[in-house]
Formats: C-alpha cells, structure tokens, sequence
C-alpha cells in the first residue's frame, strides 16, 4: 500500500504520502484499531468537515489540540538570532480585514477596556521594516472572536502598514483568556480527554514584507491565567508581554480614555526570505 | 502534547490518543512537513467532510485508499479455521434495503445480465446456520450504485435469511468492474498518485446471525480485471468465486431466461462470537 503512490510523478508527494500511510498503518497496528472506532474515527472526521463554514475552521481547530500545527510551526521557523518566534495561526483569522492607519482603531464595537499596541518591525540586523503589513486579530472581553457571533461584522481585527521607521501602533481591547469553540467534534475530544479548552489571553499577528519571511504569531498577556496550560500548546516564552494599566488620560493618537486602560509595547525581528528556503537539517529525535 | 491526554478516565481512549499523536507528531518530523502542506491538508480533510452526504461516505473511501480500511480488517479478523475471510466495508452501504424471500430478486431496475447467488451459511464445525440475516448490495453493469444515481430508489441492494439448513440464495445481476468515485478529494488523491480508481466487479455480503461474528466481505468474479491492482486493496484468493454462464433456460426458482444468465455458489463460514472478543495477542511488526 505504501507502494501504491510509487507512480506519481511528484517525488514530494511520493515521499509526503508513503510516510502518511505508514505511520497510519503503524498507528493502527500498535492500538490494534477495532472495527468501532475505526467507525467512530471515521464519523468524527466526517462531523469535523460538516461543522466547517468560511468562519469555522474545526479541521484547525484538531490540528491544534493534537499539537500537529506547533509541531508544523516548529519544524518550519528557524527560530534564534533574535527573530521572533512562530506560533499556531488559529481557526479565526478571516480574509478582508479593515486598514487601519497608524493609531487607529481595530475595535470597533468589541467589547473590553481600551489597549494600545505599539512597537516596531525590525529585519535580522535590527534595522526597521518600512511598509510591512501587519494583520491583527483578537476575542472580546467575553472571549469571543467577532466570527463567533451572528452580527455579520468584523470586529477586533484589522490590518495596517509600518511607517519608515518600521513603526506599527493601533488601539484595541485587552484581550481575554478564552476557550477554544467546544460544541464541535474537537470540544467532544476535549471533554473524553479530561482537557481545559482554554487559552491564555492573546492577540494574533501576521506581519508580512517583502523580502521577509512570513511572521505567523501572538502576543500573550503576561501573568494571566493558562499560560502554562495552553489547549493548543502555542504559548512561548519570547511572546509573553507585560500589558500596563493607565489612569483615565491622553493616549496614544490624542485619543482621550475617561476609564483605565491598557498598552503593551513589542518590536518584532522578521527573517530575511533565504532562511524559509535554505535546506533545514534533520532536527534531533526526527526519522 | 501526548501527555496531554492523561487526565482520561477511560484508559482504551488514552491510549489510542497517545499512539495517534505520536504518529502523527513522527510523520510531520519524517516528511518535515511545509506550511503550505499543512494548510493543503486541512482544505483536503475538510473538503473531504464536505462531499459526504448520507449516500456519500468519502472519508471510508479516503480510509480505503490508503489501506486503513484492510488494515483494520486484517486486525480484527479472526481467520484461520476456514472461517469466510473479511474485506472492505466500503462506502456504499444503506441501511433499510428490502427484504427478499429465498430465491427472490434484488436487481429491481439495475441494468446488466441476470446472476443467481446460492449456497450456505456455516459454523466454525460445518453446520448451518439458520436464520442468519444476509445483506447484499453491488453495483449495475455500468459499474455504478443506486445511490450514485438521482433516481432516489433502492436497487441492486436487499437482505434475506437463511433457512432451516442455513441456505440462501438470490437473483441479482453480475457485477461489473467499476472505478470508485473520483470527482472529490480521493479521486484528486489518486490522480496525483498516477493510480487506477478501478476495482474488480464484486457483490458485498454483511452476514449475521446470533452466537457469529458479523461478517462483512464480497465475492470476486473471477478471472476479470483489476483483480490484482484494486484501487482499495480489498481482493483476497480465498473470495474469488467462479461465475458460470448459461444458455436461456428455466433457472433456479422457477425464472424463465429469455437470454444468458449467470450463476455461482459460495458457502459461507462464520467465526463463534467469542474469537471477537478474547485477547488478542501483538501481531508481528506491531508495536
Ligand atoms: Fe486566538
Ligand atoms: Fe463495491
């Protein structure tokens, strides 16, 4: 059977698939599968892509409670010379965002205490990014994404460009620890698991520029809960950021706060294009 | 993230969780799995979900061409003994098929050459078994199922029982060589593969009866095609059946054949329930 993709004419494929059905094979072997849960595995995979819509990714949302996507993460970020980290892209980002210009608003009407987030995006010899896109996205104060309710607006999420000096600053809300969606398959497999679906508060980026690699990540609230307890396992150290609390004032932008609100302030290291190309050695504990 | 799965209260699901996380973390290191891969693979598994609809299980078909479906059977069939060897499963079965008395007809409208299938049911030590609930189902002679079709109707497909010498037998017509379904994922799957969709023409039996084993298998035509390249690696030698050809006569039941007709006879023989559930031990290579 492993044999059978011997006849393709892409050697990747060829590769990707024979190691896909041994590893199946040696899966099914080792726990000697019964013909139930062989049923059972194939009616959750069929629940998992029914749920699917073009704002609910379950399929994702598997691959992260499994741990698939930070092993996938891990074996494609080259990581050190103080390039930020990588972690999960998550079920909730969604084409189309809003730009936003430099302090503006990705809020909208999301619920939750005001947030500015500010920093700058800086290459490999920490000299900046002018014009990098970065897309944000983030839950309410209740932990949800605006995806997750039937408004049909976006909310919480937003696009923008750093200036020439690599500067990116936008306003928001403190984001919230949430739990992931529970009511699908993967919220099934979480409850016969004894396992938490929650995650620690954070907001997600993806910075892109020209001649950089792709930055896929978060940035978690320092000290809150779940940090150490992730349901997708995404949480590292270098993204933890203190988010401070601010008497009512002038903020950023001018924009005046008649309640406390917060800021954080992180400058992200983009790797330069050839890293994500170069041939990557056999990490340990591989083959 | 195998850990992850501890804090279970059924000792079965932690270990079957632990192994597919294992597996599937080794695979992702083996093939150093790309971004892009990972993503095509979601759009794949939810894609997959998607076609599926109560007559379409592509999930069994995806299960099936890679193998697992014959993997699951080799593990849990008892065989040996002369006991009647299992196969695929496959995608194609409904429930609610009519019910026919013996020698009775389950072509309704299926178009291909009229074929009689006889012989009986048997115990581990030769004696029949009566009463044992025969369900059938294949395709027409241009190698499609009922409900491939829009038609709506149950054809090609029935159930009967054995009587008290534990005989059945059945008019249907003569399977056909077909290609399973290849306008989805698994069709995409096998064209990328440069492999065939086609299997050899077969009838499939789901036989029960009290004290037995379920069985579920098919009977090969004989000598036809594909009996050595079946897209789902389902054929085995001890399942591939002589099917005769006759001139216009009266048949068995007392059917007038205007034209030529075919017949064959298989005796099945069922394993006692309790090699089902006895221990098992670790087939060679598991582990
Ligand atoms: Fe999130
Ligand atoms: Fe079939």
């Amino acid at each position: 059977m492993v044999r059978s993709f011997a006849g393709s004419a892409d050697p990747r494929f060829l590769e990707v698939m024979s190691s896909l059905v041994r590893h199946l094979h040696a899966f099914a072997r080792d726990v000697r599968l019964t013909e139930e849960e062989w049923q059972h595995a194939i009616d959750f995979l069929t629940r998992t892509g029914q749920i699917c819509t073009p704002t609910r990714q379950e399929f994702i949302l598997l691959s992260d409670v499994l741990g698939l996507s930070m092993m996938t993460v891990g074996i494609n970020s080259p990581g050190g010379d103080g390039i930020t980290e990588d972690t999960v892209f998550g079920p909730f980002f969604v084409q189309g965002s809003p730009r936003i210009d430099l302090d503006g608003d990705v809020a909208a009407d999301t619920a939750g205490p005001p947030c500015h987030l500010s920093g700058r995006v800086l290459d490999q010899d920490g000299n900046p990014v002018a014009g990098a896109r970065i897309e944000v996205w983030e839950a309410d104060e209740d932990g949800f994404y605006d995806v997750q309710y039937d408004h049909g607006e976006l909310r919480g999420r937003g696009h923008l460009f750093t200036d020439d000096e690599g500067r990116y600053g936008f306003w928001s809300v403190v984001p919230a620890p949430y739990g992931i969606p529970s009511d699908g398959p993967v919220g099934e497999l979480l409850t016969a698991a004894g396992r938490s679906p929650m995650r620690p508060a954070h907001v997600h980026f993806m910075i892109t520029a020209e001649g950089h690699r792709r930055l896929i990540t978060h940035l978690f609230v320092a000290d809150g809960p779940h940090l150490s307890s992730d349901a997708v396992f995404g949480v590292k150290p270098s993204l933890v950021v203190p988010f401070a609390r601010h008497d009512p004032d002038e903020g950023p932008g001018g924009r005046q706060l008649a309640d406390d609100w917060y800021s954080a302030v992180y400058d992200f290291t983009l790797a330069r294009e050839t890293t994500s190309t170069a041939p990557i050695e056999n990490p340990p504990g591989g083959g």
